[in-house]
């Protein structure tokens, strides 16, 4: 997407041919850095410590770490030795397994001489079919937005959780995707951005892709939207999704089923957007999926940046509280309005998707 | 209420039976300090710097205000300069302007030698009035804590938002004197404290309360509460309330109203604690409360304690990105289970309040 109208991915083959681009979002929004990644090693290191986030662009970023390792050793041994490598960066990353026996599986076969080049195009394959996905699911969308806008004229209100961006794919993102589709058609918008403590994505990632790409948006406490759709201050919702369930339950960040719950309250449409790799068919309670607790610093630490430029971490709390720290929450189906995936938009129930993705049934 | 064993109120006279004394809040959770007011521009400073918060906190400063003031000119002029000095500090205060208006009322009436004296007795007994009404809302709010206790033998989970503690009233709080007469009557008890952003009272005043009492409390982001309670680890929600309709709808600070949703949708009982003097007898729609937008930069930026013990603000948003700061919401009474009031609980409807408040019919 664009940043000042220059075009951008979140990560990239630089102009080299051997060497990997990403943007450090650790330092998001108060800095923008390129990272050139030189080694698997560095791609390692991109995922472990955060420079790199979302479930798909960790995927494209292991997939390039396996070409950089390859060409350090493109052994049977090399091979091996990468892909374990990446696997133990961030252990519960789903789309990361997926990504490197997607790789491992297409390499190993071939002669290791040929290993480097099948590895270069095997990534950009890769990252190709996440930006079409979720470009797909972008015009998707914008079906829905372009409706709100024809039928009221005037600027579309849409609320959104977390960072569903382009930040957290390749291109595009999921829940963002709409969005830019909605405003490359002209279509007047204005985004409130949750800003989603404890950890602030959407107040440091969200709000940085809106700003570049000159989006009108605002950031709100977490606690705003519920009055605001009170006051008729929302047209929609679109979040992401980290998991759904084939009967439409929604796993995604701490903070969702609040929104859903207002938005169901006050007849405000509430959509999930998700590239169909996320359903998981083999369950239909998502109150069955098991919710990470994190770091308790999370909670009682905020970062962001003092007067002097500098990033500092302050805490919030007194010395002897302690704090949970619930990373998602589970929006059961009831709530949802509709799914919007790379194939079209469906209810949230298992005849829904099934419509879409009868291969399922 | 107790710090550390020893037994505190919000605001105090002095043993030299002059000079009123505080605690200043802005320096909580990370500094406690005590602050002696010698004067009425120093009540005026204390109120309009937030030194105090909570509106019967201001009203008791401000009463307090009158006596210093009139210390120093007891005069019909001196008593009227105070109180408009006084009614100024924070001009949308509903107690403030109550406080001030019941302390000239008394006054006014008697020679200006006599005013000292009787201006001490009257913010006295303004002030012992607020602890005795907080007390008995203590009292009738136990009794829904004791019955979960009996029948679950185990410790009860109470979630509370903002602060409504005994740090914004002049002992015992609102919302959480039901939770220190638990504690008091040997219930055990966890609290989860929602942090309460923008302004993060819950983090910053509440978890400081509940660990200077030794009560066990965990520190959450706003965004848990509803996961929590499909959890079922959450026994009971109590808030308090700046504003009650006749009808029982609560404006209360944003954010209440999620809560209150989550809570109907997985049946926890949420209960609003209040003194009948918020209550708005003319008033039946919650949502003709006009409502408060506050700064942006409360939402933009976050106060916290550094790593060299400085306090420090830092942003959290870009630069380019604006803020919308909503300061309270509206939860409809058919979310509310209860209401707790000095002379009772009572159901949130135009009958349940009259029920307990007959004067009113």
């Amino acid at each position: 997407m664009y940043i000042n109208g220059k075009a951008w991915r979140s990560i990239w083959l630089e102009k080299d041919g051997q060497t990997v681009g990403i943007i450090d979002q650790t330092r998001l929004p108060h800095q923008f850095k390129t990272v050139q990644l030189l080694s698997a090693d560095d791609a390692v290191t991109a995922i472990r410590d955060m420079l790199v986030r979302g479930a798909p662009l960790i995927g494209a970023t292991a997939a390039w770490g396996v070409f950089l390792g390859l060409q350090e050793d493109s052994s049977d041994k090399g091979l091996e030795t990468v892909c374990t490598k990446l696997l133990a960066a961030r252990p519960t990353a789903v789309n990361l397994r997926w990504a490197v026996e997607r790789m491992r599986s297409v390499l190993a076969i071939l002669p290791p001489k040929e290993r480097v080049a099948a590895a270069r195009s095997e990534a950009a394959a890769l990252c190709e079919e996440d930006v079409q996905l979720n470009e797909a699911i972008g015009e998707q969308g914008l079906r829905l937005i372009t409706e709100q806008y024809e039928r009221k004229k005037r600027p579309i209100n849409i609320l959104t959780h977390c960072n569903a961006g382009w930040l957290a794919t390749v291109d595009w993102g999921t829940a963002l995707a709409p969005i830019y589709k909605a405003q490359a058609a002209g279509i007047p918008l204005h985004v409130w951005v949750d800003e989603t403590r404890p950890r602030n994505q959407g107040a440091h990632l969200t709000a940085w892709e809106l700003a570049a790409a000159g989006i009108e948006h605002r950031l709100i406490a977490d606690n705003s939207g519920g009055h605001l759709m009170r006051q008729g201050r929302v047209d929609l919702c679109i979040v992401g999704s980290d998991r759904t369930t084939a009967s439409g339950d929604v796993c995604n960040k701490i903070g969702t089923y609040l929104k859903a719950l207002a938005a169901a309250d006050n007849k405000v449409p509430f959509y999930v957007a998700l590239p169909s790799s996320t359903i998981d068919w083999d369950l239909t309670d998502g109150m069955a999926i098991p919710i990470e607790e994190r770091a308790e610093e999370e909670v009682l630490f905020v970062f962001g940046q003092a007067e002097d430029g500098s990033i500092q971490k302050v805490r919030i709390a007194p010395e002897q509280t302690r704090a949970s720290n619930l990373a998602f929450d589970v929006t059961p189906a009831r709530l949802v309005t509709g799914l919007i995936t790379e194939r079209g938009v469906c209810a949230a129930s298992k005849e829904g998707l099934l419509e879409l993705f009868p291969e399922q049934g």
